[in-house]
């Protein structure tokens, strides 16, 4: 799995970076990866994912996230895909206990005194999964219907270094993954 | 999913358990299920699934553990059976959490102060997914070289009681992946 | 699997409900369903998936018909969608010969007395199967070169009935496959 | 998909059968295949696949039967090896409906006069699915806790033509359930 | 695996005739396919599936090139599209072979010296796998920085019957190849 | 994909290499991995995979042979076994083209001059796909009723060369297959 973290731009998020191989089309980077970026957050109304969004005409929007787009092309299915979601956001929580901040992850969404930090979408392409996983760096240009929190209001100032470290971080889980998966013999 | 805790009698774990069809078998429990129950721990070497363990002769023992066997028909892969124990693990974590314990996952394997809690296994039989835990309820009748802890050392005296947090904990947990995987359309 | 008939108002069928997801986005309905409905029916050429027809320039319309969108998420194959559509066509002649009435099954078409009683057509989206039943109420407003019948003109007056008997035996059927597939143990 | 009917000598069937290649092995076939024979049943505690007779204590055994063994390659799930034998099951009634006999078909039992009248079984290898299916040719040899009928007690003497007729007709609604499935383009 | 060699007209090749069931809309074949046809060959960027080749705004274009779209059904995926289409073109680099002619395969292209004589890709639909493989007839209207060769340069003239020899050899190949899954038994 | 040459010693093939993981077993490598190494061939009858040599009561055996073993865990199918089996027996022969070495393939097998060079087989584990392909260095001890021949007779006497030149090729050949299967959109 690569990873790529972009620390020379802002890149803004409207939902079409979930299409198959956009790290591949923007970034040249094959295969497995992980790309970490910074930028708005305001998904367009034919780019959601989350049906159940859509039926309840939900806003997606943050003025500033660090995003996630994660894409992986072993044997796709959306029930891996979900798993995969989930252990990220789990990783994303222990990564931020690292800073001695409590979180309550509610499964694919990551509370801090009860506001949402994070957004997140699972689902596959017909060659690949892919998720992206948005955290807010700030609450700002959120609907007002949610109650929301951002990285530096809880106390991480250096979104650089936390990109690094959390991307470096998700890298290392899935390939802990994928290397038990290949250790195992099969049972009857 | 089914979920099955088994209050009445003790179960040892030979690591027979790890096959197909096993709640099904014993307990009459068609389809994904999870049963915990609790006993002995010592894995055959003819049951042993990991071959790093067995290339390096390890031995997988206790005196008295919490076990959980999952069984998962949805399409098997061995990345999936993976990535699922990977979250189990993480969510056990987070129960072990609301007991303001502090852990540390490193994998599958749940450390607490540098301490192991746990064992785990995930791999594929030809039609579906296993995963076993095991939890030390005391850190007795293990290897000697294995820095190990149990749940009584760490303040849970009550067995049953977290027997059942944990067990409905990961049928959720897994419910939540499953439901998330089924309201997303696809993506190009 | 979750039945829903839907008896308090009319829906046409134009073909578009063929598309993933169509039960969750107008329903709320997760994972696999049948919803059975009446309704006229007018296929668009767009929404037509059987290529023979397309390539005969075939039209597909009647006045007034049951309809069944059935949709199947475990792991998606045209050759299970099909084997699923011939069994459920099968079910529906074993609800018709409980009425007296002596069906003529040709793979995906329910003859009675040489007469075409039913339209079908089973797919898959990148996400699950698709399957569509339509069976005329009525012999109207079928194309003229069609020698066509209805539910009514073979002696099955309350449809609502009609609907409700072979929905339930629609979703028994699809049960006992599923609960069947998860208790035989794999062979060599 | 090839068909054999074997008409030369007898075969038992002790549940071998089941196996992944046995058509291949002993006959040569290869790829998708329907071999027909006759002879007694007597499945070997240590062959069966269906796990809820072994819990029951079941004994499947028949002096003499009309044997269907189907073994085919296609992506094998133990979900589409479930619906093709019900599937095949329908059919098999439906041959006998040609003979003015009416059945019941209960999931993969065929039912005469509230008389059991056959034997299935589903499941897959890791290459294949395979189906057995055995139809009573007499009532005699089974279990006594079976209330059992045969073929010759319904009136079919020309067991050979039936033979021939069943298999054709199974073999033909296979043929048809894969080409519909390649003429029908995906839906989104 | 049925064989179309178009002899009696000239088809240009725009890129279009990659997606799924092009051979069973245009000339009603079912199921696994080889076309070979001739024509012009130019390829419209929104047809274009190599992304590099998108990346690098390559053009794709030949005056004169003998064709193959190739569509297999069984279970889609893109690592064994890509394994077949390297076969196909070590099959063909044999036939040319056969005419005492020296190739070098580069992956999924034909070199006679160090001249390109061949075009290739390979992917998936969502229900089959597609591949395109274009043959120079004469090195014309190939883009100019690409140092091109075509058949009637190094001496076959007659394109019928080298599109018939290569053609039969391609269905061959794959024809070897299934047969050959479905002698061996599984293992360990 | 890892590449191990065994120079060290001496390893005979009995038919037990081509179990899952024996290249974690015996070397540690985890994963995609070819093993190439050198020395006798007796395959143990309860090893053969090729049904059709064990119908035919053959006999595999050689004095001296190159064996390589590979095992892919990409998405387990014996098409894709079978498939990646004949790329793997092409590249060979253009390893030994390039030797000026006139080879003729028949699917899996390599000829030199009418004369038999190879065997070769290719099926799937639960978990993998594995081949093994055995080139002779000498034809001795191989069966009477095969005209083999071997790597010395035909001019290549640095077998320790040949070892690495072609097990090189065949990792480079695997990755280039993964690695287009990677770069290319999915069509409708």
């Amino acid at each position: 799995m690569e990873l790529l973290i972009v620390k020379d731009k802002r890149i803004d998020y409207d939902g079409s970076a979930i299409k198959s191989h956009w790290a591949y089309r923007n970034f040249g980077i094959l295969g497995n990866s992980i790309v970490v970026f910074r930028g708005r957050c305001d998904v367009k109304v034919e780019e959601m994912i989350d049906i159940e969004d859509l039926r309840a005409n939900k806003e997606i929007k943050s003025d500033d996230m660090v995003h996630y787009i994660i894409e992986i092309f072993d044997f796709p299915s959306v029930l891996l895909a979900s798993a995969l979601q989930k252990l990220f956001i789990a990783k994303l929580c222990e990564v931020l206990g690292n800073y001695d901040i409590k979180t309550f992850r509610k499964g694919d969404d990551i509370y801090v005194n009860n506001k949402k930090l994070s957004i997140s979408i699972a689902t596959v392409s017909p060659v690949s999964m892919k998720i992206h996983i948005g955290i807010n760096v700030e609450a700002k240009g959120i609907p007002v219907d949610v109650n929301a929190v951002g990285l530096k209001e809880i106390g991480i100032k250096n979104i650089e270094k936390f990109m690094e470290e959390s991307g470096n971080a998700l890298k290392a889980e899935f390939e802990k993954v994928k290397k038990d998966s290949l250790k195992v013999r099969w049972t009857e």
